[in-house]
């Protein structure tokens, strides 16, 4: 028999500390990663314990998968990027999270992935207020 | 009214030449990566001109994601690796493809992604039958 407490879910503080909230998909926690050099949104679902895709039961799976296409069309519409960067790596954060990242040969970082290449550019105060508000309208999201 | 022209599905020339075949699923090929750094797996759906998921039908896609599950299966069965690391990049192979990577604290790349990071080191001839029918047995393929 295994014994199991439920235990509540809670976002991974590094998360937390690296991005701004957007909102909450039925399953998934929507962030904006705080890096103004890529349109760069994670998805968190709100599970506790998850780490790996097959910790989520196959209807959940799915639902991450059509939440992950919300996000996909959201900054397709917006940015129109020449291509779309779609991970679930945890190496580092490993709670279950899944990074949506529209790329531009233009970029920072093209046309390699964008994780551990330079450093971050936070948003600056008066354009985060902005971008936040117009992802939140793309995403049919309201905080 | 847009025209249309019917295509078969052609593996990407790139794809081809970085892999070796291990088999069809019902919608994906299925690729081992020809670098023994890391067990590590491309999974091609089988459609003319696919780039982004958002190509895919929502029914597809949710197939798509039920064959990355069988995937991390045999690579969890096979590895119990620390981490799978999963993503769909496409910024130098623009065909729709999805890595599918077992990681651990001590491979050559961690906890950085495999991609772009020193030179692959092809299977030898002699560890190469064997892995590939490995991989085949855990993944219920046949060639």
């Amino acid at each position: 028999m295994k014994l199991t407490i439920d235990r509540p879910f809670a976002l991974d503080t590094r998360l937390q500390a690296d991005t701004h909230l957007l909102g909450d998909f039925a399953l998934s926690r929507v962030l904006l990663m705080n890096d103004a050099r890529f349109p760069w949104l994670i998805l968190v679902p709100r599970q506790p314990d998850l780490r790996e895709l097959g910790d989520l039961l196959a209807t959940d799976r799915h639902l991450l998968l059509d939440e992950i296409s919300r996000a996909d069309e959201a900054l397709q519409k917006l940015h129109a990027p020449h291509k779309l960067n779609i991970a679930a790596l945890g190496n580092v954060v490993e709670q279950l999270h899944v990074h949506v990242i529209a790329r531009d040969p233009q970029d920072a970082a093209w046309p390699r992935p964008v994780w551990g290449v330079g450093n971050a550019q936070a948003y600056a105060g008066e354009d985060l207020g902005e971008r936040i508000a117009t992802l939140r309208a793309a995403l049919d999201l309201h905080a």
